[in-house]
């Protein structure tokens, strides 16, 4: 998955490990200018940290408007073809720069 | 490196991907009781996966004490060996549970 796959119901955004995450990026911010917060779900090192690198790439795109992110992770499990796996899950919040949260 | 390897005069709390995610929320959770915030710093997927990992464990920690965390993520260019490496730095700020940050 190039892209990421996002289910509307939730707003959760599924990062993989091939995610780009420029792309990521550009869909977190999409959804923080619009929504205070958003969630990224990742499962494996690799797509942890495509979450993550998007995350810092992000809080560039939204430089602009003067907003900021801020991330709290947690464990979450996730049924996968049948089986239980951890996915590391970051709550992303948008703050407004220069300002309290 | 097992153990999170910390520099005293900047708190950056070192993690490589052989870093133990409980040991290192365990120096962060000691960091943040007296302390606002904290930094990681990883090089690599697997180092930045064992930073989010330790944040997440670190907030079980911290709950008794009603503290929360959330995280920032940034780039940042550190020089190792004579060749400069791209690392994500987390900034990790303390919040208080079920109360503004």
């Amino acid at each position: 998955m190039i892209e990421p796959q996002r289910t509307p119901a939730t707003g959760v955004l599924k990062v993989s490990a091939q995610s780009n995450p420029n792309s990521v990026a550009g869909a977190l911010a999409g959804v923080l200018r619009e929504r205070s917060s958003c969630e990224l779900q990742a499962i494996g090192a690799g797509a942890t940290n495509q979450a993550v690198k998007a995350v810092a790439i992000a809080r560039s795109y939204l430089q602009a408007s003067q907003l900021d992110l801020t991330c709290v992770p947690e464990f979450t499990d996730v049924e996968i073809d049948g089986n239980v796996r951890t996915a590391i899950r970051l709550l992303v919040e948008r703050r407004t720069l220069h300002g309290a949260a």
